[in-house]
């Protein structure tokens, strides 16, 4: 693991390293603020997945996060949305696939299953980088994220109840393997068998028996994409058939931005911290 | 005016905004958040000046100003730091000077006298533009800033104690009139003669007899240009031979960048807000 910067901030730490990926087979970025507490005692850990286009600066610059990491004791990790650099596989024009659009899958379909395994690299590469690296509680982890890291986080938290004990989402995709935006992306990831697309899919995730105890999601109204890509009604109706406690709420006259994600970040750090304390 | 974007954030509204600038003959972009109480009542304004190299833009999505701005009630324009345009004359390799670097001074030199009038600018022409569109109340008003815009509001603040009640600073610049590095921005801008400088100068301004009632002033110890173009034992000694209370707080293990500004930010927003309540 290489030091990129260090910066003290709200009392903290924040950090930006680079590590050779094994799983990803690239030199991958990520962020960690690490808060005061941590000089004294493991602090709970708690994920944050960037949406598409993102690397792990747009949440760390503008998330407005560390004022209540740092009052909670919450290390904060941002890793990169995707696998990047020469070698690996991309379509530069297209801002819904390849470089910064990992879907935090592991992908299935040459060429793009050397690199792209966020799914892989998200639940134990970097969770191993940073139980050796930082002085992380991984017996209390937390996951949270924006758009298509919000349904990463929700699908990740589906499959791992027993390693994260909170979640929550900001404006998270809804069923990425039927919207028209994203399923040739899981067709280039994943091939054609819908069948498998499932496995990266929260509301399939849900009615093929996933569960999670609860799940916070704040969602603006006069977010662009609410009725195209993120449909939060649909994540609903997948939760309340399947009786999993969903915290939905509506968040009147915000958008897509971060403008809107910094306004309630504290709210979710506080719903993890509750839950990890 | 024309307005860029528009987004809700913190109950408030954070817009982008530009206009054609009759001071600058440059069109000038300025941000301004808008706090929820304004649906109510004129608001206090607070300014933000920024350092060298940025726009509008590093405060607004890096300085974490609108949660405390909402909760106080407060305006918090953000100006451009410099003319620009292909129009203007610039030095694109100098960081120091031109685009990014207009030291909040009126130049008098050609061929920058045509442009570089940021002290005209940031004192007459944009207040005049926030007070016809905004619902400010122009007769309480801050001013704050940082590195080259720390001074800039020092600068301005003293020149101007009967329109500003209050003003402070992250990391000001001191003695920019006689510091290596700034010296042949004042030349460039103001002539060879010294004695046209002070006006632009905060320890100078002091030594001729300007005063303000209190100053806040935040510096990092570890920031790296502490002891080439900060020294804040410039201020503090001006500051101390003259009377001016000066809250110096030097911040152990802090920087120059936004990961510093923001953890001070609540502070100074309380500041500006106990002096204009």
């Amino acid at each position: 693991m290489q030091t990129i910067s260090l910066d003290k901030s709200f009392g903290g730490t924040q950090g930006v390293y680079s590590h050779e990926s094994a799983v990803c087979k690239s030199t991958m970025t990520f962020a960690v603020f690490t808060p005061p507490q941590a000089a004294e005692r493991p602090c709970p850990v708690v994920w944050y997945l960037s949406g598409l286009t993102c690397t792990h600066a747009n949440v760390m610059e503008k998330g407005e996060y560390r004022r209540a990491a740092a009052a909670l004791g919450l290390i904060v990790v941002c890793p990169d949305t995707s696998p990047r650099g020469e070698q690996v596989p991309n379509e530069p024009d297209n801002w819904q696939f390849g470089s910064g659009a990992g879907f935090y899958l592991d992908a299935t379909e040459s060429p793009y299953d050397e690199h792209y395994r966020m799914y892989s690299y998200i639940t134990k590469e970097l969770p191993e980088v940073i139980a050796s690296h930082f002085p992380a509680d991984m017996t209390r982890q937390g996951v949270f994220g924006h758009s298509m890291g919000g349904h990463g986080a929700i699908t990740i938290a589906l499959k791992h109840p027993s390693v994260f004990r909170s979640c929550s989402a900001f404006a998270p995709i809804a069923r990425p393997m039927e919207a028209g935006w994203s399923k040739p992306a899981f067709e280039k990831y994943l091939g054609s068998a819908a069948a498998a697309w499932r496995e990266y899919d929260t509301c399939a995730l849900i009615e093929d028996g996933y569960r999670f105890p609860e799940l916070l999601v704040d969602q603006g109204t006069s977010d662009t994409f609410l009725e195209d890509g993120l449909r939060p009604s649909e994540l609903e109706k997948a939760c309340a058939e399947a009786g999993i406690p969903l915290k939905l709420r509506m968040q009147e006259g915000y958008g897509h931005s971060y403008y809107f994600i910094s306004t309630f970040m504290e709210d979710h750090l506080r719903w993890h911290a509750e839950r990890l304390s």
